[in-house]
């Protein structure tokens, strides 16, 4: 029997959780009145974006698959996987949102019974997204394994599964990116021009939008952002099967292709495990409640590193590869927890932005900054430990399976992640909903948790992006023939003369592919500007306009419908231009440059993308605890001048940590995947240079 | 006759120009009491810093020196040259600041004069730097040549020449960044947390060393770092002889050793044309003064390229080098104007940034770091564009030549930059003197004039480091036979496997040293911080102990000498760990990762650093013009809320462009030329990975 099918048992069992999880969620009170109709104004914000955007998106997706069917060496199989790769992941995205619009009013009223309760609705509402990603992933790889793996094009049909995936993430981050931080700064900059419009105003129109903002950027972005990790990590794996049976590390394509699907798997089953263990007492502690949900992924993670051990027991010549899993594993919690430590307000560096708040705003900027540019050290040190190992350990397919093993416990730890946005948004409801203090205290811890869930698993996203993006770079290497492997498992090089590192298109191309991250942030923060700066003029209009609003009568409600169709209009179009660079840049410098130069803008990319998508998370990520810190009743608390500094650091982080950082991560790999996906074609390309 | 000759005549005849205008700028009225008393002052600051820095330098000289010399395979004789280096750049150093420090009062007295008058002493006060530069560069060059030139290890003395050089850049780029910016963001700061010391007040006893700052950064800094530019460019295209005879380029090693030498006198001899054809009418047009010191430099370019054309006419076997030097020279010249479109407040980005001012700071530091990012891409796209030229037609050796063409011109461009510092001063003095409306008003548009040849001349400077650093990388390359050239110029690669872009030595190398950069701007940035709060506490406690301070008695002087004193203190010990870390990283990278992963971690630390340098340079220049800008009353000006939110970003962006963007050049270099000299070391380490 082939071992692909217990990948699919894996799938199957993770969808029936998925059942289970949302029949839970389901089943639980809805809440008060109150907590009902702001819930589903949140539920129909959300359903309104995500319509039009995948609207937009399949007309995207089938219009690149046209051309990709046009393109002689590629055919129409490539097409179809690519489809099928953006229906897998929109299809996740979409049961993930849907369930996590109806999770929040259920865990404010699950609160009300108390703390546990909350947690396990919020968590459960999370674990959807989490779970079902992981399961449709790995049943959509095996489907077209099934289908195809005989073909003799069947390594250049994975890749397109995953640049399709690709493509609705670029959406998701980017498009949802500037949705939230658009609604979101735009409903916090309107109280400054028009007196008597706080933020969190039932009264301000784009109120609503924020929260549908949460959902949006932090479920569906993260989804998909992480659905197309775990499908590239795979399909990467799967690429360089060669690279493993040249080493000696298994004995056929068919264990170098089943491994990485086999790890994934147990990583399904180490995750649903873990989604059980996470359980709390009833003590208002946020050690308490982070070790609930730390017992969760580090128990995934045991137990996936025991379930990688067997399956490389079983399937390869030596333990070798054990250690390449291990080391991808590992290097995955650790940088969360570096994430975590930068951003925390737990810790000393947040806390000295607080404090450096009390001399204004401009030195809060520098030191916040400073921050986030020497937070880049344990991320890039890991992973580079995680490569050397990987590298030592199994070569190219060493790399990519290190990827894969930093994934496999993906349906945990995204879990943790989406639950974020559900308790922030349970948070936010229970304040308008004017819910009895206890209730709030409960919804604040929850929330307050969720911050640093959503911090560790930024870093965890980010670190996954690169290793990934790396592991399709050697991908790409190897189909394009600039690199092949011997006999003996050594490294050769087709010219050796084109592809030394100091070789001018390599340079050249180092050079541009620097060039693409920090313009794309460029473009995708000025985006949030644009999108707040319409909202603003929204919420005045509506305040100028509508009788009774200013006033506050009770029967007057704004028209929170308008504020998230702009901002849905906004982000759609605002995004256009970062997206067609994104997928344009590779393929004309593929064509122009030529192959190599292309490996060296791939590579330059990935550099200054994984230092700019660090810096920018974690500067904003630590100036937003700093203002909660402060709020929290140091230096001087809220109101204070320290304040006020900590506040104009949180707006300027804003996008930096959930626009424009998140966003690389997809840029990164979308040029990549394409890279890949284009390599039968892009391989007779020398270049002009 | 060695042709040689003519590179001392040419710096022969630059300090003789160097002693006109020295006569000159001495021969002029002083100005009146007050003028000279606070002249006198800046004078005293600026001699203190100095002689401090200079005596831990010298310690720190021969303690390198000594462990050079006992490094078996380098020997006594680089030790001697990299003394020499030191000496020399020191001394070109001191040369041009204090002449700087005796101009400023001077410029004063002659604006009273007439505008044509001012701009007339300021420039060749300045001039006196950049001709200093370029002229003890190439008569110590010469010098290193005439000694040694027959010894074996040649290649191996000079650049250590450059690393002796590129220590007093790092001392005066770091050490002088963070005295600037703590004095000016310290006497800026004090005003918020003690009522009634406003930043220029007579009483703020940070005051003078807010002026002294500017001296010590912007003339000794930028001229170190130049002076480090110009000779380490020099040194690498000497280094790469051997790849010009390969090609066919020159006949010969001598020919190739003094074709950089001849273009870089041909460079000082257009310099000084350059410099006498500065003048200007007396009408106050900025567009009027802008055009006259263009025609200084633009006319020194044309001229240089003529020199160049007719120096590689004679001495090559045909024309393509002169390709390399033009692509060179125009990219110097392009990315100069590239800066000053982002960074001026006559162009749309810095205006864009004056009108989000409007919405607050958050939004003021968001535009303007997008702003700095964004404005990466001209300089990488014209630095690519001159590496593909130069490769083509001169490889491995037409790059370090285009560096030499790109900073051949530094006579004149230097004396723009050092103009700069001078007019401010001279603005700030008028003010302190309280001199006339209209000499005011003159001494205020040259030091308009100065902000905007400061952009241009950090973006030149930039430039040069990125191409230098890039030729020191090649020589490296070269010395250490990762590379060699065939005898069809060709270039093999000695063990490809290992040298190739994606080997686990050069992905971990790169992304290492992609992690440097960031680091040392954070610790930099920091620095500031921590010297800005000791003035901070120093300008109120003499406000608290001196009588009569407070009440501003005409008798009563603050301790302005303790102010300059602690920034000295301050700025000379923080610079300890970034320059320990910098000296050290890539000499431990090289021993445990081996030459490979030592390349690989040079051109990271470029990729990363050049995009750094660009985006913080460039941000923080907006984000000071934009504060102008609405100074000059657009936005509701002066005391808005704009001008606020302005004056946060300006705080912000000052470290960023002041302190650590410029000290990056010097990190690369320094990093570069180090392994370059350490490589006849380095090159039997193969690396543990």
């Amino acid at each position: 029997m082939d071992l692909m099918w217990i990948s699919v048992v894996a799938g199957i069992v993770g969808i029936g959780i998925v059942a289970y999880f949302v029949r839970y969620v389901l089943r639980q009170d809805q809440g008060s009145k109150e907590v009902r109709e702001i819930s589903s104004a949140i539920q129909e914000g959300a359903m309104a974006f995500i319509g039009r955007e995948y609207r937009t998106l399949s007309i995207v997706v089938v219009v690149l698959a046209v051309i990709l069917a046009a393109v002689p060496e590629l055919g129409w199989r490539i097409s179809v996987a690519f489809i099928f790769g953006a229906v897998c992941s929109m299809g996740a995205g979409f049961a993930g949102l849907s369930v996590a619009v109806r999770t929040n009013g259920r865990t404010c009223a699950a609160a009300q019974k108390g703390l546990n309760s909350g947690l396990r609705v919020a968590f459960r509402g999370g674990a959807v997204m989490g779970l079902t990603v992981v399961s449709i992933g790995i049943i959509g790889m095996a489907i077209l394994y099934f289908a195809w793996h005989e073909s003799a094009n069947f390594l250049a049909i994975i890749p397109a599964y995953g640049t399709g995936a690709s493509l609705v993430a670029l959406f998701a981050r980017v498009g949802g990116g500037i949705f939230t931080k658009g609604a979101d700064t735009g409903s916090d900059l309107v109280g400054k021009v028009e007196a008597g419009i706080p933020e969190d105003d039932p009264r301000n129109a784009a109120v609503i939008a924020d929260n549908v903002g949460d959902n949006v950027g932090d479920v569906c972005g993260m989804g998909a952002d992480l659905f197309e990790s775990y499908v590239e990590s795979i399909i990467a794996t799967m690429t360089l099967a060669m690279v493993a049976t040249a080493i000696g590390a298994v004995a056929d394509f068919s264990a170098a292709w089943a491994m990485p699907m086999l790890i994934a798997a147990g990583g399904i089953f180490a995750s649903i495990i873990g989604c059980f263990m996470v359980r709390v007492g009833e003590k208002l502690e946020m050690s308490a409640l982070l070790g609930a949900l730390r017992r969760g992924t580090l128990g995934a993670s045991l137990l996936t590193a025991i379930f990688s051990f067997l399956v490389i027991y079983f399937l390869a010549d030596n333990l070798n590869l054990f250690w390449a899993v291990l080391a991808g594993l590992l290097a995955g919690v650790l940088m969360g927890e570096s994430t975590n430590y930068f951003t925390s307000y737990a810790f000393k560096p947040t806390q000295e932005i607080a404090e450096t708040s009390c001399s204004g705003a401009g030195t809060t900027i520098i030191q916040g900054f400073a921050n986030g540019m020497m937070s880049t050290w344990p991320p890039v040190i890991l992973i580079a430990i995680a490569i050397a190992v990987a590298f030592h350990f199994g070569s190219f397919y060493g790399v990519a399976l290190a990827a894969t093993g930093m994934l496999s416990t993906l349906g945990v730890t995204l879990a943790t992640d989406a639950y974020g946005p559900v308790a922030d948004n349970a948070g936010g409801i229970a304040t308008m909903a004017g819910l009895p203090e206890e209730v709030r205290e409960r919804t604040d811890a929850l929330d307050s948790l969720g911050n640093t869930t959503a911090a560790t698993g930024k870093g965890f996203a980010i670190g996954a992006a690169a290793l990934n993006s790396l592991g399709l770079i050697l991908s790409y290497a190897l189909v394009t023939e600039i690199i092949s492997i011997s006999a003996t498992g050594a490294i050769v090089v087709a010219q050796p003369g084109e592809f030394n590192l100091l070789s001018a298109p390599i340079i050249i191309g180092i050079l541009l592919g620097a060039l693409m991250p920090p313009t794309f942030c460029a473009m995708t923060m000025k985006s949030v500007g644009v999108t707040a700066k319409a909202i603003v003029e929204e919420v005045r209009r509506q305040w100028r306009e509508i009788p009774g609003l200013r006033e506050g009568k009770k029967e007057v409600k704004p028209d929170y419908g308008k504020c998230v169709d702009i901002c849905t209009k906004s982000a759609l179009k605002q995004m256009l231009a970062p997206s067609i660079m994104t997928i344009v840049a590779p393929v004309i410098v593929g064509l122009v440059l030529g192959k190599f130069a292309l490996a060296g803008f791939l590579l330059g990319a990935l550099t200054t993308g994984f230092i700019f998508a660090i810096t920018l998370n974690n500067a904003g990520g630590a100036w937003d605890n700093a203002k909660k810190w402060i709020e929290a009743g140091h230096f001087g608390g809220k109101g204070s001048e320290a304040h006020k500094a900590a506040v104009t650091g949180d707006t300027a982080g804003d996008p930096m940590k959930d626009t424009s950082g998140p966003s690389l991560n997809i840029m990164l790999k979308l040029m990549s995947v394409v890279s890949l996906m284009l390599a039968p074609v892009l391989m007779h390309f020398t270049g002009l240079i």
